[in-house]
C-alpha cells in the first residue's frame, strides 16, 4: 500500500462496530490505499460524540474524500443515527437505496443499514456483516452459497442470485468467551496455551453427538478431572466443542459453497471445523468489508 | 418434626456441596426428626478446617448421634478427603462398601463416596446426587428409570434393577447463569420478574428446534429486540431455552419412569419441560438425600 496523503480520493469507507473503528481510504478503482483501526467501538463514543470520534481518527482523511461510508453499529439505535433494517431476501440495490444521511454533519457521511430476516418464526439482524457479504460476493464472483463470518455472533447467510435469502446468527465468541473465562472450566483452561489442532478437531468431532454443548461442555471438565485432557488442550478443545455445536446447528451441506469471512485465525479454525464436516471453503478477510463498502459508494450520489 | 434434641439417635446425615452444608438428625426407622442447612460449602472451608465447621454447625447433634455419615463434595479432592469414585455399573451394596472412614475424627465420620461412568466415549462424575437416586428408589420403590438431579450441573441416571447403569451430566444451571447475567441478553433481562409459564414452555419448545442453543440464545436477543418478548418474561423464555437444550440432548423417551429430584421451583421446571416433550415425572425433594444416607448407614457396622 503506498502512502499518498496529498492525492485526493474518492472513499473513505468506515467500519464501526461496537468495540472498533476500522476506516480505510479507497481509490476509485477500489484499490485500498492505506487503512487504520482503533479501539474506539460504538460504546466507548458519548452521546453526541460520533462526528468528533471520526474527525479525532480520520480527520485528515477526510478532507480529501468525496465520500465517507459507514457501516457497523454505527447505525444502530445505540449509534450514530439509526439506519433502519433493511429486510431480506435483500439485494445490493435495496442495501444502497436505504444508505442514511447524517443530517448536519460537517462533511456529507452516509450509513448503510443492516439487515433483518424471519426464519423458521425467529427474527434475527445484522449489522455491518451485510457490506462484507456483499464485498465477498464482488470478490469472489459467487452470487449464490453460503456467507459465514464468525465472530461474537457469527452470522450463517444464504445467498441467491447475488440476493441474501436469509441467514442465521449463533451466540458462538460470546459463550466460549463465558465458558473459558467465568465457567468451572475456567479453573483449569490455560487461556496462554498455543493453538493445537488436535485438541481442537476432537472438540469439533465429539460436538457431532446429539447429547448437545450442555453435556459436552461438563465433559471437557471430566476428561480433565481424569487426565485425559491436558488443561493446556482445553482451550482448543472447547473452542473445538463450541464452533462445531454452531456448525451442528447450521447444518451445512457438501457441496454448497462457503466462503468464511473475518480474522485469519478465526476463519481458519471455521475451515478446519468445515473440513470435519466434509466441507470445504474459502478464506477472505478485510478485503471484504472494503470492496463491499466501494461497491456500494459507487451508487451513492 | 419435632425437637427432640435431648434424646439420642443413630444418624447425622449431611450433605456437603460446593455452596451449602446440610445436614438432618435421622431416627433408627428413617424418620427425619430435624434439619439445617448452612452456606458453608466446601469452598468456604479452610484448608483442614473440616471438622470444627462441622462441629460448629452441627456440634450439638453430633454428639448424640451414633453415626456421621458425609455425602457429596466433602468427599472430593477438594473436601475433607477423598472418597476415590465408585465405577457404574453400581448398586448400594457397592456404594456402601467403599465408603471412607475419616482417620482421626474426634468422633467417627464416614464419607461417601461418588459415582463415575463412561458413556459413548466420555467420561462423567457425580457427588452427592448418588445418594439422592439410591434415596429415591427407597421411597418410589422404582429399580428401573431415569433419575434426573436439576442444578448447576444436572444429572441424568438410567437404572436397572436397582443400579445406575450410567448418566450424563448437562453444564444447564451454569450456563443459565452465566447467560442470564454476563452475556448481552443480560441488558434487557429482569432477573426478579416473577416465572411466567407462557414464556417458559415457548423456550422450551423453540429448544426443540435443531439449530440448537447457540442461535436460539441470540434468538432471545432479537426477539426482545423487535418487542416479541417483553423484558420481563426473558428471563422465563431463556430458563426454557436452557433447560430445553438438556432435554434435547437427553432424549427421554416417553413410557420411561422419570424421577426428578431437587428444589421444588426447580423440579416443577422440569415437569414442565418434560410435559412439553410428552413424558410424565414425579417429583422429590431433601428426602431422598436422607433416605439414601439413612439406608446407607443401616449397613455402617
Amino acid at each position: 500500500m503506498t502512502s499518498c496523503a496529498a492525492t485526493p480520493f474518492p472513499l473513505l469507507a468506515i467500519d464501526w462496530g461496537t468495540s472498533s473503528l476500522r476506516g480505510a481510504r479507497i481509490a476509485a478503482d477500489g484499490q485500498v490505499l492505506e487503512q487504520r483501526g482503533l479501539a474506539r467501538g460504538i460504546l466507548q463514543v458519548p452521546a453526541g460524540g460520533f462526528e468528533a470520534v471520526l474527525d479525532e481518527a480520520f480527520g485528515d482523511w477526510r478532507e480529501q474524500a468525496t465520500h465517507c461510508l459507514v457501516s457497523g453499529m454505527a447505525g444502530s439505535r445505540q449509534g450514530w443515527i439509526e439506519a433502519p433494517y433493511c429486510p431480506c431476501p435483500a439485494g445490493f440495490d435495496e442495501l444502497a437505496a436505504r444508505r442514511v444521511w447524517v443530517p448536519g454533519a460537517r462533511r456529507p457521511v452516509a450509513i448503510v443499514p443492516g439487515l433483518s430476516c424471519e426464519q423458521d418464526g425467529l427474527p434475527d439482524v445484522m449489522r455491518g456483516e451485510e457490506v462484507q457479504i456483499f464485498g465477498a460476493m464482488q470478490l469472489t464472483g459467487l452470487a449464490d452459497g453460503l456467507f459465514v463470518l464468525p465472530g461474537t455472533h457469527s452470522k450463517w447467510a444464504r445467498a441467491e442470485a447475488g440476493r441474501v435469502q436469509g441467514f442465521r446468527s449463533f451466540m458462538t465468541g460470546e459463550v466460549y468467551a463465558l465458558l473459558s473465562q467465568h465457567s468451572i472450566l475456567a479453573r483449569t483452561l490455560n487461556p496462554e496455551a498455543p493453538f493445537d489442532d488436535a485438541a481442537f478437531t476432537q472438540g469439533v468431532a465429539r460436538a457431532r453427538d446429539a447429547a448437545g454443548l450442555l453435556h459436552h461442555a461438563f465433559g471437557a471438565r471430566a476428561l480433565t478431572l481424569f487426565g485425559r485432557l491436558d488443561a493446556d488442550r482445553l482451550a482448543s478443545y472447547l473452542s473445538g466443542l463450541v464452533i462445531g455445536a454452531e456448525l451442528h446447528g447450521a447444518a451445512p451441506t457438501a457441496g454448497t459453497p462457503v466462503v468464511l469471512i473475518g480474522s485469519d485465525a478465526l476463519t481458519a479454525r471455521y475451515a478446519r471445523a468445515l473440513e470435519v464436516h466434509g466441507v470445504a471453503s474459502r478464506r477472505l478477510g478485510a478485503e471484504a468489508t472494503w470492496a463491499g463498502l466501494h461497491a456500494l459508494s459507487l451508487s451513492l450520489d
